[in-house]
């Protein structure tokens, strides 16, 4: 029984408790709450709709001081680019609403603009509107972005089978660690490793040539984007196929220039936020026709680890010199638990 | 020359600004930055697609202590309603984020959803996807809805001529009136104009099924909702159309009850913001076939002035026993000047 007094917990359970009781109606929703974008099918038209949000609060979300007008707002649409790169949609158009304390500038919110746009455009998201808004003390940002799909192939988080070979595009724990590295004041920018971080945290790059490459193939059951790391997200992506997993450590596509500043690359890439790399199931029989057929100008994927039968359980073989198998601790990004920064 | 180190001193300019260096690009943008809604002919689609947005920020939009969750949630969609009622389209789809404080339960944030969904739906709009956030200290709260034409009729802020006979629906300044009854404090709710002003202010009604007849009429030449108030919407829509207005103040449909509490009815007619009406101008041949069909079970409509070709300038005429006409002075709502709570 849900406690209507508590205070939120989970972004799980509440998500949860929104999608019972706010269920999708209308002919027309393919897919409502609970996906990385809602999918919708116009009257007549040839090919789906998909739609997401993302909010983004200063303090919470980002802080003012480490990234430039910018970079914020190419960011800003990243993070909902990636959502539809993770249902295999083409990008089309978006809105921001933006609510602004008194001590920002005109200069700064057109910075915001330009790189939103720029960032947008890029990948075919075209700025159609948007609400300005006034705010006391911090900077919040709100972008709602709308894909297209390319003959109607999408890919959602359920359709995962035991047996299917589990995949994530590019690398892992990146982003997390060049976090861990503007928290840790400011360093001079001098190795490449060090960059590479900061630019994967803030300006990450959604992988949605890849994403549609991979709906388009015919060879993936499932897919999602790493939002909040892939020890929470890999739950998600099991719940909604009712499924389990297991995930080896050793061939985990980690970030080693992380350990050039006393992180563990693998607890990163494990529990790290914000990657927003892509997150994919294959049939076993089709892995190696994937291998050999994706493209090599896209991010490059590795193979993680496999779905089980296991429903609703996460495991980690190998990590720790290959003492067996344990379970994967959900350690990575609750809005309702932590804040990032 | 815009002073790119000032700070922001007017939605408007900021609104122009980007509008310039953001024009709509893409082939399948029919109207981006600037209108009510932003309009989508999607590929093969057989009607148009409008897309509308509006962000809520505690403390600047609203009072959490005035409000119950269900009715701020209301109010959330319905602002947007009232955007897409101004094009004359059906409801559909929106999402919603929102970023809320610590101290938020999630009774709230349950109430604040039901109430929401229980309102789009009512005119037709499912909701189909969101975000959660966590905040420090207020709660913000964006929505992003999405309209349908019905046979590709819309109507702009644009397309008003000299001449033409400007109509409002409903009455002006009931929820400003509603809202100085809230900063004068709690005051026992016995009234049946104080309620009346309370539920304008607090769950407003947007007029989508006279936006949507208005469009469908074709006797109507543009259209847009009164959100800020008559002084400061009125100039946009004769900016947008390139053409002056004169406004007859005895013509106005104002709020008597407001005189009982010691405010000037037609000074929040003309200036108090939230009212939600729609804002539209007639052939002057046509005005008389309007006003014989119009029909009466929906939001009366009044009309209160006429275009004129004195681009840009808004006088109005007749207030305090027809003293001449004069200049009608910008002081409806913008977020850059002042907070409204």
């Amino acid at each position: 029984m849900p406690n209507k007094l508590a205070q939120p917990t989970s972004e799980n359970r509440l998500i949860r408790l929104l999608k019972r009781r706010h269920p999708a109606k209308g002919a027309r929703i393919k897919k409502g709450i609970g996906d990385d974008a809602a999918v919708i099918h116009p009257k007549s038209a040839k090919e789906l709709w998909l739609i997401t949000t993302d909010m983004l609060v200063e303090t919470i979300d980002f802080n003012r001081d480490w990234t430039t007008p910018g970079q914020l707002g190419r960011k800003s649409i990243s993070v909902n680019l990636s959502d539809l790169a993770a249902m295999g949609a083409r990008p089309r158009f978006f809105t921001v609403s933006l609510a602004i304390p008194p001590a920002i500038t005109e200069q700064w919110i057109l910075g915001f603009h330009d790189g939103l746009t720029e960032k947008g455009e890029a990948f075919g998201a075209h700025l159609v509107g948007g609400d300005l808004s006034r705010s006391k003390a911090c900077i919040v940002i709100s972008v709602t972005a709308i894909g297209e799909s390319l003959n109607r192939k999408v890919l959602y988080r359920s359709g995962a089978k035991a047996g299917d070979c589990l995949y994530v595009t590019g690398m892992l724990g990146r982003s997390a660690a060049g976090l861990k590295r503007l928290k840790d004041g400011h360093v001079p920018r001098r190795l490449r490793s060090q960059e590479e971080a900061l630019q994967a945290h803030l300006d990450p790059e959604p992988r949605c040539d890849a994403g549609l490459w991979l709906a388009q193939s015919g060879l993936v059951h499932c897919m999602m984007d790493l939002s909040d790391g892939l020890s929470v997200d890999l739950p998600r992506l099991c719940d909604a196929s009712g499924v389990g997993a297991e995930i080896y450590a050793p061939d985990l596509p980690v970030f080693p220039g992380s350990a050039l500043w006393d992180c563990d690359p693998v607890d990163l890439a494990l529990h790290g936020g914000e990657d927003f790399e892509l997150l994919f199931a294959v049939p076993g029989s089709k892995s190696r026709l994937l291998e050999n057929t994706y493209p090599a100008t896209l991010s490059r994927i590795t193979r993680i680890g496999v779905m089980t039968a296991d429903a609703g359980n996460v495991w980690i073989v190998g990590q720790n010199r290959r003492k067996g198998r344990r379970r994967l601790p959900q350690r990575g990004y609750d809005h309702f638990k932590a804040g990032r920064h």
